[in-house]
């Protein structure tokens, strides 16, 4: 699993870098990240990993660019890793026929359904492999505090991520945000398209293991660190596919107030980079609370 | 000269709104532009207008979405323009061929070759068409208090037509500012083949209207505020394209100190994005203090 350089930028005094490596997880294929680490880190430094997820159509590269990260981050002395939103290359047939289904759109789930389980595993590309392949290359990260947030899918993979993590008893992630999610994606086309095409039980499977809203009704009230923001003017939003409101009305059903679980409706914002650069920094020092405690 | 509203976003509390008009100046064509204007902006409160120039084969976008720009100047209360790099759609044989000269590539110049003078007047474009058509739609700017900005190619149109516009006499813009310009675009080949080809006359011609290096040296003392940003790491820097140790010789020469022409060499940065986000903030800060004077 060794990694190759492909670029470096600096940034914010500290060094954004792009990887290559061979993933196991998606079968063997290339797979590419970004990875921030700003310049207070050092081997006797590790500093904490904040893991971002895109949306759909996005690579390793739209956040980085448009997110407005940087400087929250720089500040708070957080990296933040960037990974691809689905496996390139499969070759999978139909797999690019759709911008919200196959190439672009991997949902952060390990598929079932046997067209796609060799491939698509972004669960465990995210939460496991990633992290190895990182701590094998001896970068000054400290994996024992992690945090994740994310975009749209992205968002929904960073909540059924941080909910599972906490439901399997693992914690890998201290606190988690989300910018417009699919937080509800059961109830949803986006989501129903992406469940019954990669796992085999459908929309049923994904109950139990891949919806937001369905997840944090199991908790127990065991603590969370949930902040959600959704613009009121995100036609995803107006047409149904995030649903917000169904997994904040779970949340305060389960007995979370608003210190544990934050959804925010924020005026007249819409599903672009440009709301999401408006919160950027918000989010990370969100993070920064639970990553520096 | 009717605006026509392309897409509007939301961005820190503002209005990112892409507009597109029949342009005289760049013979009849369809022209685009973003406008940010900032929550606070009304009738009763115009707001300082900052342009910000691209640069090569960039369009109204790049820099509104990578810029990083909008936190500071929604804190600030001003208002920018992105115009785009060059016409779109001239027809003209060749346009296409280069990704530093023709479309994508204005330079900011009014062209005297006949092959291209119809169309590529990028510098009367930005300067007086563009401002005319914003007052023409009664937006809540102030036109009597304007900086400009820009990145490498539009660095050099930020430096040449502010520069101008002092010894004109015109004074449209309080201060300037350039990430990376091209700051002596006669002695380096970015410029050459841009003069050569726009220009009847060519470098020549360029000499006394197109290049900061040598505008600087008349200016007599007229007092300026220009700052310049560059990465040591910038691989146009480093072959020779950006030249703005000539620039700063030159200054320096003309007897202006660092408060007055402030040159900063960034370490270990490049001509990237990256680079512009990290110090967007700032100039955008350097603009207040004149815009807001």
């Amino acid at each position: 699993m060794a990694l190759e350089q492909l670029s470096t930028n600096k940034v914010f005094d500290g060094q954004l870098v792009k990887y290559r490596f061979k993933s196991a997880a998606l079968g063997g294929l290339n797979a590419q990240f970004n990875l921030f680490v700003p310049a207070n880190a050092s081997e006797a430094n590790k500093v904490p990993l904040l893991t971002y997820l895109s949306g759909l159509t996005c690579t390793e590269d739209n956040a980085a660019q448009k997110g407005n990260f940087f400087g929250a981050a720089a500040k708070e002395g957080i990296a933040i890793l960037f990974p691809d939103t689905s496996p390139r290359g499969a070759g999978i047939e139909g797999e690019t026929d759709s911008w919200d289904f196959g190439v672009g759109a991997g949902f952060y789930v390990n598929a079932t359904h046997p067209k796609w389980s060799k491939h698509y595993n972004m669960l465990t590309h995210v939460t496991i492999e990633l992290p190895q392949v990182l701590e094998a290359a001896a970068l000054p990260l400290d994996f024992s505090r992690q945090s994740i947030f994310g975009h749209s899918m992205g968002g929904h993979g960073a909540l059924t991520l941080y909910l599972n993590s906490i439901l399997s008893g693992v914690k890998q992630y201290r606190s988690v945000s989300a910018f417009a999610p699919i937080a509800n994606p059961i109830n949803c086309p986006w989501g129903q398209k992406a469940f019954n095409g990669y796992l085999q039980g459908g929309i049923e499977e994904a109950k139990d293991k891949y919806d937001a809203t369905e997840l944090i009704k199991k908790l127990n009230k065991a603590p969370v660190h949930i902040l959600v923001d959704y613009g009121t003017a995100d036609n995803f939003y107006k047409s149904g596919q995030l649903l917000p409101e169904n997994f904040l009305k779970a949340a305060r059903d389960a007995g979370y107030d608003e210190v544990q679980v934050r959804v925010r409706s924020q005026d007249g914002y819409d599903h672009s980079y440009y709301f999401m650069s408006t919160f950027g920094a918000d989010h990370v020092h969100f993070h920064a609370n639970f990553l520096k405690a």
